[in-house]
């Protein structure tokens, strides 16, 4: 089985909307086993399961919330050296556009790397001036389809680099699939 | 007089008209010079020339553009040392949402602060779901109202900070004003 | 009087190390007063008191510790739309060079950029290859004379830049002194 | 084969060195095939050829140079969406310690990731204080042979994680491997 992990803060409830997207994003692609777990009840072993991690977080002043923080500062820290070459993403929701929620995720990233993950984000588009090239973002909550697809494609995209490169599973390569992948031209 | 520039690369015209909206911003601020340049047109002596300055760059690949980054790595070099505490801030439009403008306008602060700028976001709103809090930002071009007034009040807080730091005008503190300062809950 | 406030989170007294040498550089600056607080002991009281601040964090997985987020994240929430305006920069120590230190202080600074603080980073040399562009930085504790150095010209800066713009000294200006300002030749 | 692009830009020759003690590293593991590329006489053909990419930068005002920017934003703009799932890292040289080396190693990272490469970093130590958690860094020419060691471990790990996961080959997992992995208690 491909197995993902969706680990998400939510002081307000939109991020774990978006977690939910996320995690239907990661079951589209069969055989994928998923887990969406708040950070308040998730423990290293999630992580240490895992071959794909999708990580969300309020974002609160640009960076990762302070309890998001604290998971990987306190609970992860004996799991150092041990999850090395894991795939992983990010996702945000912020109050405004510009609010920090890109800058948000790059900070999911930094962390992510210094655990030795591989981070990535989504090239293609999800609708009209909506993309995830840097983790799926949001303002407030996840309502808009397109923003709400964005977050399903994360998932989906995490699930399809684990099953390739974790399974050897090619026909899971997005580029192998028969599902369109917008650019800008097409939303346009 | 309070000397503002507003330093722009564009190459869809996005970007200049952001430019302008910035320019008009700063302009509000009485007794302040504006200039507006397009960086092939620039010298490093604009740069020199002003109090406060305001970068704009496409989003290229979530970084400013190369001809913007050429601008600092080479006509800007020999100004370095010379430009310390200047107060400057940046803007950025992208082909879509959570395509990078942010990531852009951060890439414009780390080139800045390595110049001894001292550099600022937008703490207010400028409208519902719109913020300048690294900067202003747009989605291809700034055609909406508040993305319109997030630029221009970029351009004010700047000349305002200048205004107040550099020429010692105690009343141009954003706070001492009477133009309202929008929080989440205003514009909700 | 001149007020500077050094806010720090040390989990092995390194970062505590740092925060004493940039208190030190700070009060260099004539008719200044130096508070150097630890995160666990400061207030919104403390950051609404000062004119300039100088946060230093661990480096925890390239972003700052929890405890300083959750300061942001929780103690100064209240503060948000009252702080606008001071000065502000970032000091961090890791394990090792390449460890984040810099990662770190851009964290920092992406948490100073939302409260509206203008921030900086210092351009000259403290000596041989060593520099404080986005912050001090130290690996492991700051030993080394050249980081000890790093770490006082960042305080003296701080000081320097509001007793130029916050009490209008201009002889505060770095420019303005008789304190040599190292370039790389002058040090290689 | 396994495929390794190294591609560097360089103004002094120190980013050259990192870029050939990459190669080397790469070189580390069986049946690898390398390329070293200048970023003049690269072309988009090499992107797409490799199955991993090591970008070498100098550090310029704290991002990748403006000559390793103009080839992602034109020679490589025709090969977006043609390269994604790619694995990718970062390695930058500069002047000093502090002076925007892990920062230019981000900036590039946020470019890769725009194309949809999987970026990473290091987690162990390459020897006494020295780690490449957001790529290899150098302090001017690589001179010192723990910062040789850690150029050396990027691209090995590099060229491991694309022939476990392009190629499938399970021995190269670098915790399958002989080959100690240093933590900071190791090298203190």
């Amino acid at each position: 089985m491909n197995k993902i992990l969706v680990l998400f803060d939510s002081a307000t409830g939109n991020v774990q909307q978006m977690a939910e997207l996320v995690g239907e994003g990661a079951a589209l692609v069969p055989d994928t086993e998923v887990r969406v777990r708040g950070v308040e009840d998730a423990s290293a072993a999630d992580v240490e399961w895992c071959d794909g991690l999708a990580v969300g977080s309020p974002t609160n002043m640009g960076v990762l919330s302070w309890k998001m923080k604290r998971f990987w500062d306190e609970e992860m820290i004996g799991s150092w050296m041990k999850v090395d070459g894991k795939i992983a993403c990010a996702f945000s929701s912020a109050g405004g556009w510009g609010g920090g929620m890109e800058l948000a995720c790059q900070s999911v990233h930094t962390v992510l790397m210094n655990f030795g993950f591989l981070v990535f984000g989504v090239t293609e588009y999800a609708g009209k001036k909506m993309t995830g090239h840097y983790g799926a973002v949001a303002c407030k909550a996840p309502r808009e389809p397109e923003i709400q697809e964005s977050c399903k494609i994360l998932g989906r995209r995490l699930a399809e680099w684990t099953a390739l490169y974790v399974h050897g599973r090619k026909d899971q390569h997005p580029d192998a699939k028969e599902i369109p992948r917008l650019t800008p031209a097409d939303v346009d």
